[in-house]
């Protein structure tokens, strides 16, 4: 079936209310949700596909949210590709393509009420942009609201798993970890399913941001997911991470400028440092990285143990 | 039909579903949640009231909520009055009173992510009370997550109203307007409705609190409910509001100490300091007074124009 192209929330509601009711479909009454800010790519085509395997209807939002970039520029460069978003989507089997404009989403400028990251969002990624996870985490709250239908959705399943799941890709792992936090904090009626990172063969993961690297600028980038290899080696090993060697390595590389390379508790994000360089790797934890690479600022992570 | 009583999110969850499933109505699919700190009075009743009237399922929450308490002192002695509570939201017609404990709404401790009013959140009592609107606005997102049953609803009506409701006091305006901002900010899937003050024979304002009040303090604290009262005549009549003389008449009051009488603009809540003094009134405005009358702080207010 074709997808459908809406840029309402009205028309957002109407349309996943009628395929709702009228879809045959192994998983009656339930409804998936893939938030995106466009510019798709293999990464994005996974969360949708993991939506469409278990959800009646799938609902994948294009917005380029201006209350998450600190800095205009980057808003203003970052890539906008909706026609192929379209086509990616579809192949995917994604029901509903929403791509609202500013205007409607932001329909009183900037929003007065919002949420808040607290200090899990000062944290990390949050340090080098500030204010961003707090952008982040409203336009995710309004997003979750949006892709509500009111009417159609199923009781919870034996598991207790909800009719409406929302897909969140691990590369972020931070914004992924805040978004699980918020919907517990907040109590919002809504499953979060993780959907593991997409990688090239040579290891680099899956960004929009990666089509502004040059040649050599991708081969310099591979040392970030080259770094948290090692780390994992050490981890499976039951070895010292020994951070400070693999910060050398990145270090060392041409053209790249680390941010942060640090090992954290999954759920709180807190900094494990008694893991971090010298006592044998025990536990779990993920490793997270940041680096510039040109003009380019890239994130990675991984699991540990 | 006796109202049921349910202290956890789940039961909340299965009792709602149940009754959406089975019990006759004029209105199917429909249901009405009204949020309350308990200590219930008439202008509580008049809340379930309203929700009965339009909802096939009704909830009240009876929840006092600590992040909305600055001071541990006002928390620990506000009036919990639990089996009273639930005869008045039976006689009103509520179908369940949900009653959690604070581990229950708050099973992590104090939430990581919330809610914040910004600035609109620093204003009139929020002024005298920080962090109280982030707070109150933190629990009321949470009660309607956790009020919204999965399933059963029904689509919204001709008119666009939506099948979920929630129903708040005039009394409290300026959180009546952040639960509207909110809602609108976020994109909440759900219509608020706003249920007109009830007031005693005399004028006062029903409050939990007034029990606190000695006989000779609530004759006191009339003054609030006749300056407000003052202003309306001056506003009907296209006079100016002459603000500067009914404070006078809150300072001559024996035992009352007023904290502030505003006029704003019922939607953004800025003092509509054109229209305070000495032009003739014109448009819509709200009236706020605050104060303290022996040993309790009083809200009231009034719509001019």
């Amino acid at each position: 079936m074709a997808i459908i192209k809406v840029s309402t929330l009205a028309q957002l509601k109407v349309a996943s209310a009628q395929l709702l009711g009228s879809k045959k479909s192994a998983n009656p009454g339930t409804l998936g949700f893939v938030p995106t800010m466009g510019a798709l790519h293999r990464g994005h085509a996974a969360l949708a596909r993991a939506a469409v395997a278990e959800n009646a209807v799938v609902v994948a939002s294009v917005f380029v949210n201006p209350l998450q970039f600190g800095d205009a520029v980057d808003l203003d460069r970052y890539p906008r590709t909706t026609e192929a978003d379209l086509m990616l989507l579809e192949d995917a089997g994604v029901d509903i393509m929403f791509a609202p404009a500013v205007e409607e989403m932001y329909p009183s400028g900037e929003p007065a009420v919002r949420v808040t990251a607290g200090k899990l969002g000062d944290l990390h990624e949050g340090a080098s942009r500030p204010g961003h996870f707090d952008g982040a985490l409203t336009v995710v709250a309004k997003l979750l609201h949006a892709g509500r239908p009111e009417a159609g959705l199923t009781e919870p399943d034996k598991n207790g798993r909800l009719p409406y799941r929302a897909y969140f890709g691990e590369k972020d792992a931070q914004q992924l970890a805040l978004v699980k936090r918020m919907v517990a904090d907040l109590n919002f009626p809504v499953d979060i399913v993780p959907v593991p990172t997409v990688r090239d063969d040579d290891g680099l993961a899956l960004s929009s941001r990666n089509r502004f690297l040059s040649a050599k600028e991708r081969e310099s980038a591979l040392i970030l997911s080259r770094a948290l290899r090692l780390l994992r080696r050490r981890a499976d090993a039951h070895e010292p991470l020994d951070i400070l060697s693999a910060e050398e390595l990145v270090h060392m590389t041409p053209g790249v400028e680390l941010d942060y390379l640090e090992v954290v508790d999954p759920q709180t994000l807190q900094v494990r440092a008694e893991n971090c360089q010298d006592t044998p790797f025990t536990g779990e934890a993920l490793a997270l990285i940041a680096a510039k690479v040109g003009p380019v600022r890239l994130i990675d992570n991984i699991k540990l143990g």
